[in-house]
């Protein structure tokens, strides 16, 4: 598969070179060859999709042009509505069809002629950053070896594992401690987390509306800049001119980290300061206290209880039991702890959000470990762990209420794709997106840098 | 004392024809002479305001004007910061000084040279309806008789006494579930509880940040417009110019009322229907569940009890009895419950506001009962349903987002004045405004309708 960028693919729509017919044809044989072992979808719309690329190009044809995602195949985490597919948000038992009816995020998509490819797994609810779902299989890491099947990252599980597979072009995910940001690093692919409030979430499954979040996965940078644009709707950004002031941050994020994970994003580093970034060392005050919270439950376990509660009671006791496990022990956070936890996350952004008056960006390695394998993850425990561990520097983009992208820095021992985490502060979504094209500019884009995965 | 509108004061301390130190004299000398009985200051500034005062009447006398509020003299409730006084919230023991530090409300009045003419009492952190306060003692009633003191209503206890003392020609209250209508009714003033988020709550001692408002007493309505754009910064309202379009809320809100006020309250909807008003019995939605979740602590225990738990522990254990039971329930309140109660809430909220797309208004007693005696809700059961029963048609306001006004109708069978409450939807406060002044010009402005208290 030839990486073209979507800009590109976008030029030659309207030119005559490319059809929707023709993206979807290739889109539909990369998913048939490969979907039985990578199962990236909950629901595949390929024929459906065909259909509907065919009168694309018949309008196209015509004049007619609905925007830049026409004719785009884009697949969609199954938390969103889209008309006519089935919500399940990676639970054993469909949603009412009212969830069916498409939010904001997702007009953007249909009303410019975005083609849905399907429905992508997700972790339960969102909740989990590995990508596991016992109820209907885990996604398969396209970077692992076929006999040792490795986690795809999560919770947007299928979402990374459908731009690997090419099944589609961009993917929709969300994004509440990493979910976007996951399953992009594990699976070689870039993603964007914007500002909580950025986005609604109307028409997409909650798990935690204080810190949910729509987000992109996409092949590159130079995408997300693309579907950034298409969904927010101002101009598309182009890279930095000059290298930017970089902090690095050195409390916490290097703790328990993969040599391979480490040595990765010092390289990229490296390279980033010899274009002309001007890094600094920085320490994030009250980092411990923050991720305290988040390992204790964080707002998410509470406010998907009180979903489930008030809306879902009976699901409950019939969650994935790692999933399960949290919503339980949630009983036990009382309103008082669980608004101080609010009053403690918005002093701990406020104080630390200050570190922007010195640097123009944050950055991290996106995951400290290598996607796991998942007999590993069958175990509780090791669950935990794991799981704790890939959301750590992730979650903290989130709990501190700022946007983030992630682009591959290389492959790790197990040739696993590895990640660098850049992170501006809330709202600065273009400045963010400027300052990560240029430094795709000086690593390289995904698909040069790592090649194809070996499906 | 005769009743002068604030426009004309205004005005009369711009032509002359009065001071400032001269309003403040007036105001000390009616504080002197019933504040042993009445009780409504926690901190009487007198001396301070009379320093304040003449150094005004210099400025001013130069040509100096520093806006509508100069020289006025303004009473504070005990949860506003205000340099140099002392702040306690009506607890037994003094606030760090930083809560001095005075917010964006009280600066318009500060920097407009409004004279704050001291700390009028509160019930202890704003949490009860009734006025009632252990630590200091609970502010009398002015309408009541001199053998059989009743009380002022609240939590803005000292505000409305304050008024009807004489010793402050407007007064801010705060209003989380009808703390400054309820003291307004029942102390024959006009009160308006603006939509939460209008104006800051910062600089003063939060009970439930989701609900908290702050608020106007004033002797009347044409006061209140002109103190409401004095803060807002916006022009004074008029009167609307006809009879508004008025649903009378016929559910729940005329249970267990007294017949005098019931009675007092058809008979100034009578008049404004026969000046004009077009009069429909609307039935509210959902207030039953409304009112179930504020018994059982609403939002306000819960966000009280993290405010405690997280800056002052050691407090809980000297609260007022009837402020910690609630407290102490809190206890059984999970996050989960507090967060369904805020979707509840939300969703009645809009449901119920769909009310405003037939009738510009809302109305209702504004208390369904007289002023208790101050004997009989020394026993917890009595206070708890007195309480519940004061707060009930005013916290209605609060829970669904909307604004209010309470004027008075005239007296009951006690002597103690009666209200209606007019309500308008959210950020309608201009709106409000205008509907109630017109209401005032046809039932008569509190002074002229009930004459003085018997002080």
């Amino acid at each position: 598969m030839t990486y073209v960028p979507l800009d590109t693919i976008a030029g030659q729509l309207r030119n005559g070179t490319a059809t929707a017919a023709g993206l979807m044809a290739d889109a539909a044989a990369r998913h048939d060859a490969t979907e039985e072992r990578l199962n990236a979808y909950r629901i595949w719309a390929g024929p459906r999709a065909d259909v509907q690329a065919r009168a694309l190009d018949v309008l196209m044809g015509t004049g007619i042009d609905l925007g830049p995602l026409m004719g785009i195949p884009i697949s969609t985490k199954d938390l969103y509505g889209v008309p006519g597919l089935p919500v399940h948000a990676g639970t054993d038992t469909e949603f009412a069809q009212e969830w069916q009816r498409p939010g904001p995020v997702m007009n953007r998509v249909l009303t410019q002629g975005g083609i849905v490819t399907g429905k992508t797994h997700t972790v339960e609810f969102a909740f989990g950053g590995l990508g596991t779902n016992p109820h209907w299989g885990t996604p398969v890491n396209p970077w692992s070896a076929p006999d040792a099947p490795r986690a795809p990252g999560g919770s947007s599980s299928g979402a990374g594992v459908s731009l690997a597979q090419g099944s589609a072009l961009a993917a929709l995910g969300t994004d509440t401690a990493g979910s976007v940001r996951i399953p992009a690093s594990f699976t070689g692919q870039t993603a964007l987390k914007v500002t909580h409030g950025r986005w609604s979430l109307e028409g997409i499954v909650p798990l935690s509306p204080s810190l949910d979040t729509p987000g992109l996965l996409a092949r590159s940078i130079a995408d997300l800049a693309f579907l950034f644009a298409a969904i927010d709707g101002g101009k598309s950004v182009g890279p930095a001119s000059g290298g930017p002031r970089i902090g690095v941050i050195e409390n916490i994020v290097w703790e328990e980290t993969d040599a391979a994970v480490a040595a990765n994003t010092r390289a990229a580093l490296t390279k980033l300061e010899a274009a002309g970034a001007a890094l600094t060392a920085v320490h994030l005050p009250d980092l411990d206290r923050v991720l305290d919270l988040f390992r204790r439950g964080g707002l998410a376990a509470p406010e998907l209880r009180a979903f489930l509660d008030a809306r879902h009671p009976e699901r409950i006791a019939r969650l994935d039991p790692a999933v399960m496990a949290r919503v339980v022990a949630a009983d036990e956070i009382s309103a008082s702890d669980y608004l101080q936890r609010r009053a403690l996350l918005a002093e701990a952004a406020g104080t630390a959000s200050e570190v922007f008056d010195r640097v123009d960006l944050l950055v991290s390695p996106t995951v400290p470990i290598s996607a796991p394998l998942l007999k590993e993850v069958a175990d509780p425990d090791a669950y935990r762990r794991a799981n704790m561990l890939a959301l750590r520097n992730t979650a903290i983009v989130n709990l501190l209420g700022w946007c983030a992208t992630t682009l591959p820095t290389g492959v790790d021992g197990n040739g696993i794709p590895t990640g660098l985490q850049i992170i501006a502060p809330a709202r600065q979504e273009e400045r963010l997106l400027a300052a990560s094209l240029w430094a795709e500019g000086v690593l390289g884009a995904g698909p040069d840098l790592l090649g194809p995965p070996p499906l």
